[in-house]
């Protein structure tokens, strides 16, 4: 007897259905006959409408089958577990450990987003207008590209057009475009050693070779690059990850002498330049180039937030024909809302006062954190980079433990950065990111790494 | 003799920085001397402190240096070029071709999309909760993983916990992510054939190669399948791509146990199920398995918009544990605000609501175009698939010039797809889709249409 009730919520096809397949799975061989349409309508006071919807899907999903003369016929009935909420075996996830100072050197202050101008711009730019339908321009939308040009030329000394600019979901996005559009012709990249690891591993993933090259107190080392089999380079020229070293103006033309000479391309990655304090930001190399052999990257989340995903590159003529031609599928990965709120953001003149706040206040951070290094453990470090960016790097004048402080800071609840894990090369400093703290945090969190620290001098 | 103008808005030591670097490239040989700094100073009327910064700028830039006793040495003169807004030679944009009539099967409405609740859910969850500070969640925000679990489990049979769920960037972000978690073990894609194009094209691009399987009356021929030597299987149980068929249970359990027997993995695309309107919706065939053999791939692009950009992933508890170990730098691809307008527009029982509303549209739709095209041209045409998703299959019963076909549509703005171009295949048909037009443009489009139509039998 199906249980079939009026007064549910549930269709009475859906009800049916269930009890059916309920039936046909517990009493029923392959092959025997269900009753008819006309029969269990006439038992369950259905119309021949209902049962017919609920036959209907059970032969689709394969249980029943109608032959001509005989009626409907059970052709499966070897499933049993369906919909019975099984356990699943998953770990629960891990506990995150407390951490209380974390010193990320990509981590912005919470308070640093603009919040209430976004929810007010965002009010504004969600209208009629917008097509959520269907899947936007794989280039990004044309209005945000060409505010990201226009502050680009002016702010970056970078020469393009919108037209050249793609949109994209943050850095590794970025690299992996540059990637797959290269692999026909790039097999191995040469990069910076120590150097970005993101960098390294997105075109691993890509099935690049890899070849490190060392970086000196002008950045990259030109006759290693230049010995080295590589047509393509992935450098930070005007900030160099991890040192903080900037490649001088002779450098930088030769570099291009090279790109052109092995007719290959330099991915110059500009991650932080704009949040440069003590100096004006180094003007960038693509605005050198004159032969197209410069592919630009630049990133919204080392100034803005990472968390509306939206980094850019600057193509070169060349590639951006290659680009339209091979990327024929590629949708814009970036959300249609954020595009349209970034663009306003920019074009209302928003963008660069929040540069010019977020400047001052990572420049008086910075400038806490210094002399709080200085005052508490001066004797015993050595800063090897300083005044931009969202860090300070330091190393010991002095024989000192490394496992200990690993250790000592692990059970202060303390999170440490080290750059040889996170650039690839042998070169140590530890990374300390004053992004994530207000002021008054970077003094606790410096009081305590001190203690540490003076624990680990041998 | 420089321009400093006290007057000016830009800061003087930029003003002396300009004029000095101009100064050097145009009148300085590398290794002479330039004057000392009080010596502007004092010629110039500025503070020691602002030519010390100009200076200063011009050293990081690598233009000058300083040298004990000699004072500040020229380094570098040849640089002539820079922000002088040479010509790039990039192409315009390609003038669109104006389109009067879009056929695209993955076209959602415009007027589809709840703006107004989404801006009003906007305005409630952007707070200041939200840490736009960090780089988010790799596998998206835990609330927004709850509660696509719970619809899945209530709504598709899904067997599954939020932890197993990765939110992700659209269909081809899913799928490269399975591209890369797999890459180790698996070489090989099956993939049906006719088939997705775009799994396809990510597997390939993941230097995966790809065996065809053909697709018969009840989907994926599973013999092929256990001649191949592949261990890992693309498909689209519910409704296949392009040719809409449904795998009966029968052989679902059949390909749970080759899954099992070869130690593999079936990754199920789920995309447009939620879209079924003659029937209710085939339930999952994630929902049958036992061993953790399958990957269950959903988007919101098919049914919402694919201009939110979400996807999501259910992975089986051991490829999540591998997920976990070797995707530690992945940081999320979805905007978080996105994530979380998303979590509430579900959580509030607007998700349900918005599908029996587009349900019920796209069946009417659906009925429109199918009544119209019968009504025209009925006697030349067989349907091949219909009923559910956004299109209608059609062929010609009749000697067909395909190339009119395409001549004389491009002719009239209209735009045409072809499941051959689009499956990988050689299966054709014309993939009618109906989603993009409003009621009354179908007709007017099915009108223009059938006159093609009719000029194209042989």
């Amino acid at each position: 007897m199906y249980l079939i009730e009026q007064k549910r919520k549930i269709p009475l096809c859906i009800q049916l259905y269930e009890e059916l397949k309920k039936d046909i799975i517990q009493n029923y061989n392959v092959g025997e006959k269900i009753p008819s349409i006309r029969k269990i309508a006439s038992i369950y006071n259905l119309s021949k409408n209902t049962v017919e919807k609920a036959f209907s899907q059970l032969v689709i999903e394969g249980y029943i089958d109608s032959y001509p003369k005989s009626g409907y016929v059970v052709t499966e009935t070897n499933y049993q577990d369906f919909n019975n909420n099984q356990k699943i075996e998953v770990e629960k996830n891990d506990i995150q450990e407390e951490i209380l100072y974390d010193f990320f050197t990509a981590r912005l202050a919470q308070n640093s987003f603009p919040l209430k101008l976004w929810k007010r711009l965002f009010a504004k730019v969600i209208n009629e207008s917008l097509d959520f339908g269907k899947y936007q321009d794989g280039q990004g939308e044309l209005g945000l590209r060409e505010q990201i040009c226009k502050y680009l030329i002016k702010s970056r000394g970078v020469n393009c057009h919108a037209n050249q600019i793609i949109i994209c979901n943050g850095f590794a996005d970025s690299m992996g475009l540059i990637a797959n559009l290269l692999k026909d012709s790039y097999k191995n990249l040469a990069i910076e050693f120590p150097g970005y690891h993101i960098a390294r591993s997105v075109f691993n993933s890509h099935n690049y070779s890899i070849t490190n090259i060392s970086v000196g107190k002008t950045g990259i080392n030109l006759e290693e690059l230049n010995q080295s089999k590589s047509r393509l380079v992935y450098i930070t020229p005007s900030h160099q990850y991890p040192t903080g070293v900037t490649i001088p103006i002779s450098k930088r033309i030769k570099l291009l002498e090279w790109a052109k000479k092995v007719d290959g391309f330099i991915i110059e990655d500009d991650y932080d330049s704009e949040l440069s304090y003590t100096n004006r930001p180094i003007p960038s190399l693509q605005g050198l180039d004159k032969h197209g052999k410069i592919i630009y990257a630049g990133t919204f989340s080392k100034s803005l937030s990472p968390a509306i995903r939206v980094s850019y590159l600057v193509l070169p003529a060349v590639l951006l024909n290659k680009y339209k031609k091979s990327y024929e599928y590629r949708t814009s990965k970036v959300c249609l809302t954020t595009q349209k709120v970034l663009e306003k953001f920019i074009e209302g003149g928003y963008w660069d006062k929040h540069l010019r706040k977020i400047r001052t206040s990572n420049k008086k951070k910075h400038n806490i954190m210094k002399n709080l290094l200085i005052e508490k453990i001066g004797k015993t470090l050595k800063i090897e980079r300083q005044g931009s960016g969202l860090a300070i790097l330091i190393n010991p004048t002095v024989d000192f433990d490394w496992d200990k402080l690993e250790a000592l800071s692990k059970k202060n609840k303390m999170k440490l950065y080290y750059a040889k894990e996170r650039s690839g090369g042998k070169w140590q400093a530890l990374m300390m990111g004053f992004g994530g703290f207000n002021e008054e945090k970077i003094e606790e969190a410096i009081i305590v790494f001190s203690k540490i620290w003076n624990k680990c001098i041998i």
